[in-house]
């Protein structure tokens, strides 16, 4: 990996360079691969319309790199760091721009591109096109932020106007849950550990839940997520990757094809929308206070909070069902993949395995054991494998864009959704949205700090289940 | 179990009153049973051959009990305890004395019969026959400690002078290991878990091991020791016993019947020792400076150590080998069952679950993550769960021989040994000795303090394997 990486000298455009992503997540995440070597020769071109001079630019930056960074800070090391920065003025809405940048590329001896699109989804096509006058654009590789489209249509749309300019595998749509360690963890936990694969099945599996619990409210984003909603926003793109990891078969070999087979192989065998019944499948709110959020409308009818029970038709998973939740507003924030084993007994506690994902990093294992002392009664006891907890993986594990960027440098695509994934997930959550609409599905309120909904409990409930809490 | 209790007066006599086992064991579990008032209505009777007069015993007793206890030691208690105790002064070996004995009883409306024979093996006999003279004793109880013979044919003929005069369900063979808590528990971990359940077999486990280890030498018990040597002491009985239900199959009902039946079955399908290659199968040691303990033959061939490994020829464990190791004078105290699972990949580790008997109570799971950053690479990680560690369960949880007692006085006999397992066990011993004998067999020497012979670990090394030794 360090071979390849040294031997190549990758430039990385970030359109949309002195935004929030830019400063928070991909300047911090870039830092910290050239601390730990893993980048060596790059360059980083920013792209804005103000007008910074370099000294200027990296000023900023370092007050940003300094809060936002991993490994520890050093005024040497972002000094050398700042010696790959550009800063390159440019209205990217101007076609005509792109023969200049073009030219400074040159001049500059930067031929191997990667073009980060940290900019809004409107602005894709342009630059797109823009491109076009870049003659290197054509071997470079595109990185695409969520959200991609607003629905299936826009989806689409979207998609034709990318792969007007670049191939199907130049582009990388990023989805950060899937640079998450613990997401990364999911097959190796599933497929390596014979006590859980050979169970991992609707014969031994009640249920599998995914849980992505949040607690801060819409915050800043009213404007954006009003017209999003947690369905938009969380479930289409990011638990539905989770979900088909989770479910997928046994990849035959580690190939980005196969794995990107099996996941949307996963996803197409989901229980059609049409064929599901409404009120068993979906629940939707909003916590209490979402209307007097700032840039909401009024009479918002934007939920905030999605629960679904949804089920694989094949023959791993006949009969098992998956819970999905998210939302807003809700007492802890927390991300984990329980999956809940049949019980033994009638009488006896289920096993059960959980992979958190955040903010703890770790697995936990409830199973059984006869009660201690004069007793033959069977009662769970729990074992938890924080990862975390350990200093040392804590300073190793990269976070989510690192892992990400580095992939898209090496042009490994593993974990980067599909087109094809996107669609499928699209047209699913488009159904049921547009179901929720025609059927006049409740938005239900909750409160703010609660767990969610009751409604979301009586939904598991239908079938004997329930949202597991660790204690 | 309590309303039971109290409607009985069990009187438990104890032959051989004035001995270490009563003094250490036996007086502060009857006290421990009494304190947590699970034995209420009871009177013992402790048969001595000196001259002792009631307080003067309670006295003795009293600086026993205050050593041993479990439960916090209360004088009004023990006061208590102590009103219930019965020293009797008698010469057992003497026929005669029996008919004064039944008198005694009579006059103290004695009637409940548990007689606890915490004499040496010779003298089984005679008490047998002298109690032929207290007639209720043709319903009673009869507890008997280890050793129950030294080779099969002293151990049928024990057997046979017991049951002459008492049915075999009235005869209770002590082994105080099946009183442990975990060994209690290795029913409910394995059948209680379908993360276990499902891959306890032949497909999935790779070997399993059990592992009794001590750190002293033969101490003051030279002159017993040194007749009797590891496979006899402890092979015989406790690990075979532990083997019999670690391999067992599933019990169709929770009756006597039924574990007994199933632990017979497991020792049944032992794969022969006659059709065992030697060397492959057994490695005696003796630690260095044995031979200078006291009470010790000079010349002594007396293994102090001894490896097993054997093969449980039935469907389920075709192939599997069971190893056994126990030795004393080595690193450490420390008794566990360990199942290793097949590898998920040659070249990941395999999943391991411990079951720890002793000194600590718990269950430890090592299993198979992704290692934490930038890599694919496969380690393990490890889960512990310390049932001993939990101060409310290390309260609750009674001594090994209180539960033992207990499920006397309830006439439970499940977790005793029944004669057909001890025969089947002595025969397979016998045949192992006699082998090593015939074909001389080395007694490798070991150093004090290290893990054994290195010859057992050879013994595993020939199928790949190795004793699993926790960091």
């Amino acid at each position: 990996m360090e071979a390849l990486t040294k031997n190549h000298s990758y430039t990385f455009t970030i359109f949309g360079g002195t935004g929030d992503l830019t400063y928070r997540k991909l300047l911090p995440a870039l830092y910290n691969l050239f601390v730990s070597k893993q980048l060596i020769a790059f360059q980083i071109v920013i792209i804005g319309r103000r007008n910074y001079q370099h000294d200027e630019y990296c000023e900023i930056a370092n007050g940003w790199i300094r809060q936002f960074v991993r490994l520890p800070y050093n005024d040497d090391s972002f000094r050398e760091f700042c010696e790959h920065l550009y800063y390159y003025q440019m209205d990217f809405t101007q076609e005509a721009a792109y023969a200049d940048l073009h030219a400074f590329y040159s001049a500059h001896n930067m031929h191997e591109h990667i073009f980060y699109f940290a900019v809004a989804p409107r602005f894709f096509e342009l630059i797109a096109k823009g491109l076009t006058h870049v003659p290197d654009a054509r071997q470079g590789r595109v990185v695409i932020e969520k959200p991609f489209g607003k629905d299936l249509a826009s989806a689409r749309e979207l998609n034709a106007q990318l792969e007007a300019f670049f191939a199907p595998d130049q582009i990388y749509h990023i989805d950060h849950y899937l640079g998450k360690e613990m997401v990364r963890n999911i097959q190796t936990i599933r497929f390596m550990n014979p006590i859980f694969a050979n169970i991992w099945n609707h014969d031994y599996i009640e249920n599998i839940q995914i849980s992505a619990m949040e607690e801060v409210g819409v915050e800043t984003r009213g404007s954006y997520y009003d017209q999003s909603g947690a369905l938009k926003d969380m479930v289409q793109n990011h638990l539905f990757q989770i979900l088909s990891i989770v479910a997928m078969e046994p990849m035959r070999d580690n190939s980005r094809e196969e794995m990107h087979r099996c996941q949307l192989d996963a996803l197409k065998h989901l229980r059609k929308a049409s064929a599901l019944k409404l009120e068993d499948t979906l629940i939707l709110a909003q916590y209490d206070g979402y209307l007097k959020e700032k840039d909401v409308a009024a009479d918002s009818k934007t939920e905030t909070y999605a629960a679904l029970r949804l089920f694989i038709d094949n023959e791993r998973w006949q009969g098992t069902p998956f819970y999905i939740r998210t939302g807003k507003k809700l007492d802890r924030r927390e991300m984990e993949i329980i999956i809940t084993f049949k019980r033994p007994l009638p009488t006896a506690d289920p096993n059960i395995l959980i992979i958190k994902i955040q903010p703890t990093e770790g697995v936990y294992v409830r199973f059984n054991i006869k009660k201690p002392g004069n007793s033959e009664e069977i009662v769970p006891a729990s074992m938890d494998f924080c990862q975390s907890c350990q200093e040392i993986n804590r300073i190793n594990t990269p976070e989510a864009y690192e892992r990400l960027l580095m992939a898209v440098a090496l042009g490994d695509a593993s974990w980067f959704s599909q087109w094809d994934q996107i669609e499928t997930s699209w047209e699913y959550v488009d159904q049921l949205k547009q179901r929720a609409i025609n059927e006049f599905l409740p938005i239900h309120v909750y409160q703010p700090g609660s767990e969610g909904p009751n409604e979301a409990a009586a939904l598991l409930a239908k079938q004997g289940h329930e949202w597991f809490n660790q204690e």
